[in-house]
C-alpha cells in the first residue's frame, strides 16, 4: 500500500500561480534542450472525426526526476447534451526512482495554466522588452490564460486589443479583464480594424481554433513578437505563410511543430526549413541566440510538450503535499 | 466537478474474481477479433537498463464504450533498498461517450489476475477438455495465478507438478497451494525431472522471465497444450523454437507475439511464419478452427493487450460502484 495525491482543478489553483507554472514550463523546455528530458510519440485517435477524439501525451523528464503522462478525451456534443465541458482529462506524474505514481492531476486546469506560461515564456525570450500594445486573437480559455502569462513578464504593456468571431465574446471578454486588470485598456476591436490593430501592436497573441490565416502577412510590422498558440494538430494554422518566412521562428520541440504546429504549412510549402527553426529550451540555454535587433519579427510557436504538464502537475502536486491539499488515497 | 472512483488493489480484490476476469478477458479478445477494439503502439522507455524501466500501453474497446491505458513502473532497486515492490502501476478507464475519466485502478492487481484470466481463455479454447496432468514452470504470482485460472476452466486437472529455479520457492508455492486447491496434487520437479514431468503432461504453463528455453522440442509429446506466459518483451523466450514449428500456435495479438511474444525468435529464424499464427479471438469467434485433434499440439502465446487491463478495470469500477466500494474523488 501507498497513498497517492489527487488533485482537481480548485486545488490546482489554490497552489500554482501563473508565476509558478512560468517557472516550472521554463524549467521543461531548459530540460528538453539539455537532452535531460524528452517526449514520447502522441497517441491519437478519433472514434468519431471531429466529434469523439482521445489522445494521449506522454514524456519523461529525468533531470527532475519523473515521468507521465496526459490522457484527454473529447466529446462535442458535452455542452449541449450534458452541460459539461467538451473536454476532460487527467495527468499522471511518475517517480523515476522508484518506478511509482506520485499523483493524479486534472488535466484541463494544467493545460490551460501551463498554456499560458509557454506563452510567457516565449515572449519573455523573444519580444521587445518594453512592448506596450498587444493584439489577442481569441477570447476562450486560452484568450484569458494567455494574456495572464504576458501581464506576468511584460510590465510596459498597457494596452490590450482583441478579436474574436463572436462579438458577444469579446465585449465579455473585455469587460471580464478590464475589471481585473484596471491598469490595462482593454478594447474590442472589429475584423475592419483588424489589420491596423496588428500593425499597431507589439506583440500579437493567436489561439484559436483555425484552419486558416487569420494574420496576413502584410499585418506584421517589424520588431513584433508573435505567440502563435492555436496550432496544435495537424490542418490547423492562425498565420500567413508569409510571416514565417521573414521571421526567426521558435518552436517548442521542432518535430512537433513541423508536424502539428503553426509552422506545418509554410515547412509543408518549402518557405521555411525545418532546420532554420530554434527551440525555446536552446534560447533560454544560450546555446542559441533569440532576437538580435529591434527590427526582427519574432513568432514563438506553442504546441504544447507533455513534458510542461508532467512538471506543472508536479509542482502543484509538492505545493500541495505541504499544504495538505487535494485528496489522499491509499493504493 | 465529476466524481471519479479509484480502487487499489484490494478494493478489486473485494469485487473481481478470476471467473469475472476470464469473462472480461475473453470478451476483450471477442471484441478485438470483431475489430470493435484495438491497440495502440506500446510506449516503453528504460532510464538505467534493466533497473529502472516505464511503459504505457494504451487501447480502445468501442464495442465496450471504454478507452484507456495502463501505465507501469519498474525500479529494481526497490524490494532491496525500500522494501516495496519493484512495480508499480494505474489503469485509467475512459468513457468513450463524454471522454471522461471513469475510474482509476490499481495497475499490478489487475494485470495479475487479467494475465491468469488470459491462460484460463487459451487453455479452455485449446486444450483438451479431459486434461487431468499440469507442469508449471515459474512459481512468482503468475504461477499462482496462472493456476488459479486453469483450475478454472480446467475441471479435470487432478495433477500438478511445479519446476522453478529456486527450490525454496518450489517448496512454499507447493505447500500453499496443496492447502488450498486439496482436491489437487501438488508437487515440486527437480531439473532431472522436467523432461518426463512435460512428457507426461496434458498441459504446460510457462510462467517466468527467461531469455532462454526451459522446454525443448523433446519433452512435448502429442496432444499437449501449452500456456507461454511469460515472454512479453524482445529477447524473452521459454519454449524451444522447433515446438511452434509443429504446434498450433494461438497468439493473442499477432503483430505483438511476432514482436515481443514466445512467437519471436521463430519468426526471426523464419521456423514460424507470421501468416501461420492464428489469434485468440478469432477462435472464439469460430472464424477460425481451434483444435483440430487430440493429437495435435497447442500453443497459446499470450504477451498481454492494454484492452485485457482496462476491460477488467471496467468491470471492477462497475461492480465497486454497486458495493460503494474504493474511494470516490472529486474532480
Amino acid at each position: 500500500m501507498y497513498s497517492m495525491r489527487v488533485l482537481n482543478g480548485r486545488d490546482v489553483m489554490k497552489v500554482i500561480s501563473m508565476a509558478d507554472a512560468i517557472e516550472a514550463v521554463e524549467r521543461a523546455y531548459r530540460l528538453f534542450a539539455r537532452k535531460e528530458a524528452g517526449v514520447f510519440p502522441i497517441i491519437a485517435h478519433e472514434f468519431e472525426p471531429e466529434k469523439k477524439e482521445m489522445d494521449i501525451k506522454s514524456g519523461h523528464l529525468e533531470g527532475a526526476g519523473i515521468y507521465g503522462l496526459k490522457v484527454v478525451g473529447y466529446s462535442s456534443d458535452n455542452p449541449k447534451l450534458r452541460g459539461i465541458p467538451a473536454l476532460a482529462g487527467l495527468v499522471i506524474v511518475m517517480s523515476v526512482e522508484t518506478g511509482r505514481p506520485l499523483g493524479l492531476v486534472d488535466g484541463m486546469t494544467i493545460t490551460n495554466i501551463r498554456t499560458g506560461a509557454a506563452g510567457a515564456v516565449g515572449a519573455k525570450a523573444l519580444a521587445r522588452p518594453n512592448s506596450e500594445k498587444v493584439l489577442l486573437v481569441g477570447t476562450g480559455a486560452q484568450g484569458r490564460a494567455q494574456i495572464e502569462g504576458l501581464l506576468h513578464v511584460m510590465p510596459a504593456v498597457r494596452m490590450i486589443r482583441v478579436f474574436g468571431r463572436t462579438p458577444s465574446n469579446v465585449e465579455a471578454y473585455v469587460a471580464e479583464m478590464s475589471a481585473k486588470y484596471p491598469h490595462v485598456s482593454f478594447s474590442a476591436v472589429s475584423s475592419q480594424e483588424l489589420k491596423d490593430a496588428a500593425l499597431n501592436s507589439d506583440i500579437i497573441v493567436t489561439c484559436t481554433p483555425s484552419h486558416k490565416a487569420l494574420i496576413k502577412e502584410d499585418y506584421v510590422r517589424p520588431g513584433t513578437h508573435i505567440n502563435a498558440i492555436g496550432a496544435d494538430f495537424p490542418g490547423k494554422q492562425e498565420l500567413e505563410e508569409g510571416i514565417l518566412s521573414k521571421a526567426l521562428v521558435v518552436g517548442d520541440s521542432r518535430e512537433q511543430v513541423v508536424r502539428q504546429g503553426e509552422c506545418q504549412t509554410a515547412c509543408r510549402k518549402g518557405i521555411l526549413r525545418p532546420e532554420d527553426i530554434l527551440e525555446i529550451g536552446d534560447v533560454l540555454e544560450g546555446k542559441v541566440q533569440g532576437r538580435t535587433s529591434d527590427e526582427q519579427i519574432t513568432v514563438f510557436d506553442s504546441t504544447g510538450m507533455a513534458l510542461q504538464d508532467i512538471i506543472t502537475a508536479q509542482m502543484a502536486l509538492e505545493r500541495a503535499e505541504k499544504k495538505d491539499i487535494g485528496m489522499l488515497v491509499q493504493m
